[in-house]
């Protein structure tokens, strides 16, 4: 339906193609975006545009950046003989978030899942593997999901890491941060209670 | 905090300024946006630009559009003798998703709000007086929202129209098509109450 013209529905139209927006969300960002002085709204197109033309994948640990390396990898200051392994580039930007890991990251993009056809040849394995043999690592921290996928992926890695020789721990699992017991689910419980720890 | 890269945390901060969208929301859009295919993406930018570029208010109902006259104002099968009273183009944007009501709009662009300064002579009312001189109008439907600034708007409107000779009607108030009494709060029963009609 074009009440508003052309140009404006169409905007709302490609907004509504985002993921979790929909129409009525995709309105009100484009009149947002509308009523924004114009060299910002200018600035946000130009930031799609050059954020797209320039993202590329680190060449050492995978995750989403543009340069060669990502600002992780080509830091001096972190610590180079700890890679934390996870599944996808946001996972990273979390633990990022944390501000107290100061190893360095691999990131797999994806988890190995046989019910949608996800084997370790389609994830970066084979990277990390030779990671290992170059880089020199003492500790591997396996931070995929605590997913049914993310436990298979952690398995695999541990069993063909471990022979190796270098140290393999998997971040715990346990009753987050704040959480109210009566709300948490009895296998996280139980994982709490296995991990519990003397004070 | 930089560890996806300049073009990519740009990217995000600029979306993380949307209304509604927080950092983790922000990461998403852009995560999805870098992944789609090069056009696609540059196809939204562009949407941004000649929105924001062509954006204007219609000369006659003042919603907004992209020409002189919106496709509403310029359609000729829309009855000219009735007018909906709305706040926001949005408003506009509601009713017309009804695909009923074929008369013209008029958007206020904003309510009377004493509180935060706005006056009549802060929307579009002079310009409505003005319209219904000019133009050959039997009714003015007022559906300016139910909230305090949307009624007190609406009363002031008909205060001004109806000794003009011009039908003046509300729009009803009354229980949410699949609302559950329940849940309704009592203003609006009561409402519902006086708004009965014969079956």
């Amino acid at each position: 339906m074009d009440y508003y013209g052309t140009h404006i529905t169409k905007l709302i139209e490609e907004l509504s193609r985002l993921p979790g927006v929909g129409g009525k969300t995709a309105q009100r960002l484009a009149f947002h975006i509308i009523n924004l002085p114009e060299d910002m709204a200018n600035q946000l197109a130009k930031s799609i545009v050059l954020a797209k033309r320039n993202t590329r994948y680190c060449e050492k640990c995978f995750t989403i950046t543009d340069k060669e390396l990502c600002p992780i990898c080509a830091s001096e200051k972190r610590n180079g003989t700890t890679i934390m392994v996870v599944e996808q580039s946001k996972d990273l930007a979390a633990y990022e978030r944390t501000r107290e890991f100061k190893g360095l990251y691999h990131v797999l993009q994806g988890a190995i899942s046989p019910m949608i056809g996800v084997g370790p040849n389609d994830i970066k394995v084979r990277e990390l593997l030779i990671r290992l043999q170059k880089e020199d690592i003492v500790e591997v921290i396996l931070a995929t999901s605590s997913t049914a996928e993310g436990e298979a992926t952690a398995t695999y890695h541990s069993m063909l890491i471990k022979p190796i020789g270098i140290n393999v721990t998997r971040i715990a699992n346990g009753v987050p941060v704040g959480g109210d017991l009566e709300y948490i689910d009895e296998i996280t419980l139980l994982r709490a209670l296995e991990g519990r720890i003397e004070l």
